[in-house]
């Protein structure tokens, strides 16, 4: 260590070690000497899983945001005509709704500047589903990114990577060493991020159950009290939603195919739960934004949001009207008895699209747009014998055996009148400030 | 991550993250990957600080233990023809003990194989304290330990690097990512070392107090009964004395003066304190080994002891008739007023030692081995106004100001009649099998 140091970070992991709540100026400094390689890898490896195992407080969280905000640039919307405000979702199977979304709350004269990643996992990233469109680019200059806010009101773009990057070097770190899922870690990577972002408002969409990040609902409303905490007190509104992804999200999951049923919803059709999700998180929105009485349903229905897909894709290049990528190779899973589906579960059903090739292992994976997985029925629909449950897509034949593999015992057909998986409702719970 | 390892690192660190019960092929992978690379240390550090919060099993700490000696060779004294002992002490200021121990313990037949350390930090190493004898060498081949083990029945050198490598690499990690004193990690980094090295019977001497590595007595007594259960479980012969040390040990603190209190101790005399430990820990190491009916203080008294010291002193290469290296410069700190010496502080008084130069802060440090304190009243004892308390030695004046700076606080003279500092019994306690 250098004798310039004003801290050492033997006495900084310590001090987390032994649950000494740790000053501004120390976490300041530990992310700012990590961002600058002064602290090592392993140093902040055994951090991280101090902070797993004992917490932190609500003010050292705040900290721990600022000070990865702080290593980066920040943007800023405060220029434009209109209020920005965000979605964000913590992931999950299935979960396109970003794309209906978007047009949908731009309709109404807000401007939504969605910053978004590409998936990693099981769960799909936004911009890989876009990019199904053929034309369409993710990437955007700032000035492009502000331009098309005053114009269209809406983007989806890819955030910029100088947009809180101790976070990102933090993130690849704690990937590697187990120490992924500890809430203030969650809370601060995010919301640095979001904050950093510069939108005004912010809705969460934090999702619990088996599909999701978190599968327990308390844990998944902790960590949405934790961010709505650290927006707000940033001067974000910011509020969140806490969403049930025991089942996957609509029928669709993939990339190519999610697009086409968020198409569906903004034509006033789609599958029902991601038609109210999607009403949901813009009503929410909007409300954040002061407009309470505006009429959403009615945006989706008359073809409002529609036409606003169509402006902003084709600001981006894409077009809409372009047929989607088909895959190669299809294999259909049917029923083996009358009765009725009961069971569904959302992760093996995202474990298997992404060994389709819908979802990448690695970063610099490439996914496949066309590879996905189709389902035929929901829970508590009847079903015949023979009759279709969902379909596999690929591009390599060769996929299908270990995407089968990852799906056994995800479903069950059950007798009528047996009880339907019951994850609870779709929404389960609203937390603001 | 190769596909041809038998686990993934992110499991293994999130079963110990998570409290679960890791599995002896786990921990045996985990050691050995680390030691091959395949681990990084980032990794390696993540787990360690689980281990240290959430502990390990006597299980999972025997199969560490096992599998960091597994990483090296190990030693074999079982051709000799008399029965092994070695000490090992966690280390305290002023712990010259092994040096009149050795000597005395061979007096009675039995081979004393004392592979030792340098010091590091405020605890001086017993390499370190013998170099200051002119000639002696601290590197003997394995060929030379057997061949004195069996001519003098004593021996004190370096030990060998091929000792247990997984522990030396991850004792420098652990050094760096607050991951030091955790009981399950201080116990395998000790004992892998010492069951590597093949004695037969081992004493562990277990400091506590403001000098020691631990200061809570009972946190002492639980790393010396992990200890005592690990020799044990592994075949050899262990016990345990839990020793105060508050104090510091004797009256001279550093390298040269520790050897010539040595030799005080050797010739029936020395402090009472390092006599009455290094009876101690004889008596219990000849208890090891069935030899429990033998006069120990005779062997001091009538000189057997100092003949050993002699023999083995000069089969190393030392003159143990030379003079010791003297310091170019002293230092008298006196008593400021009548009265009685009612605290003395082991910490600071080996931080003031370290601080003359008697210790290292890094490995690649050289110690100047004249360098040290000798004190010159010891808790209990009347002292008068302008009396010398203590003298600082060292090479270069300019090192005295940074030593004082550390000795401020560490002694107080009360008056007549005052509770004196108490930090207990020297022998606090005694953990066997």
């Amino acid at each position: 260590m250098s004798a310039v140091e004003p801290f050492d970070a033997v006495d900084v992991i310590k001090g987390k070690r032994d649950r000494r709540e740790l000053a501004t100026d120390e976490i300041d400094w530990l992310v700012d000497a990590y961002t600058r390689g002064v602290v090592a890898d392993e140093q902040m490896s055994a951090f991280t899983m101090a902070t797993f195992l004992n917490g932190m407080t609500r003010r050292e969280i705040r900290d721990l945001t600022l000070a990865m905000i702080a290593s980066g640039e920040r943007m800023d919307f405060s220029g434009l005509s209109k209020p920005t405000v965000d979605k964000h979702s913590t992931g999950g199977v299935g979960d396109k709704i970003t794309l209906p979304l978007m047009p949908l709350v731009a309709v109404f004269g807000v401007a939504v500047p969605q910053l978004s990643g590409r998936g990693l996992g099981h769960t799909g990233g936004t911009l890989d589903k876009l990019e199904s469109i053929p034309g369409w680019r993710a990437s955007l200059s700032n000035d492009e990114i502000l331009a098309q806010l005053e114009a269209d009101g809406g983007v989806i773009c890819a955030a910029g990577s100088g947009l809180a990057p101790a976070d990102r070097k933090l993130y690849a770190l704690r990937d590697t060493t187990a120490t992924v899922e500890a809430i203030p870690l969650i809370a601060s990577s995010i919301m640095s991020k979001k904050i950093a972002e510069g939108t005004g408002a912010l809705v969460l969409d934090v999702k619990f159950g088996s599909g999701a990040f978190m599968q327990d609902i308390e844990r998944s409303k902790e960590l949405a009290r934790t961010m709505v905490e650290l927006g707000t007190d940033a001067g974000v509104a910011t509020s969140a939603l806490i969403t049930n992804m025991n089942v996957p999200l609509g029928r669709a999951i993939g990339n190519a195919n999610e697009v086409a049923e968020s198409v569906e919803v903004l034509a006033g059709g789609g599958p029902s739960d991601v038609r109210a999700l999607t009403v949901a998180l813009a009503r929410e929105m909007l409300d954040l934004v002061g407009m309470t009485d505006v009429d959403v349903e009615a945006a989706l229905d008359d073809g409002r949001a529609m036409d606003k897909w169509n402006a902003v894709i084709r600001a981006q290049g894409g077009d809409p009207t372009a047929p989607l990528p088909q895959a190669r190779e299809t294999h259909v899973v049917t029923a083996d008895r009358d009765g009725v589906l009961v069971e569904q579960h959302a992760l093996p059903f995202g474990i298997g699209a992404w060994r389709l090739g819908a979802g990448r292992a690695r970063k610099e994976d490439l996914v496949q747009h066309a590879a996905g997985i189709e389902l035929h029925a929901k829970p508590g629909d009847a079903v015949r014998a023979g009759q279709p449950l969902f379909t596999l897509s690929a591009d390599e034949p060769a996929r299908f055996p270990r995407a089968l593999d990852a799906l056994e015992g995800a479903w069950r057909i059950g007798d009528a009148g047996e009880a339907v998986q019951d994850g609870g409702p779709l929404i389960a719970d609203r937390i603001r400030a």
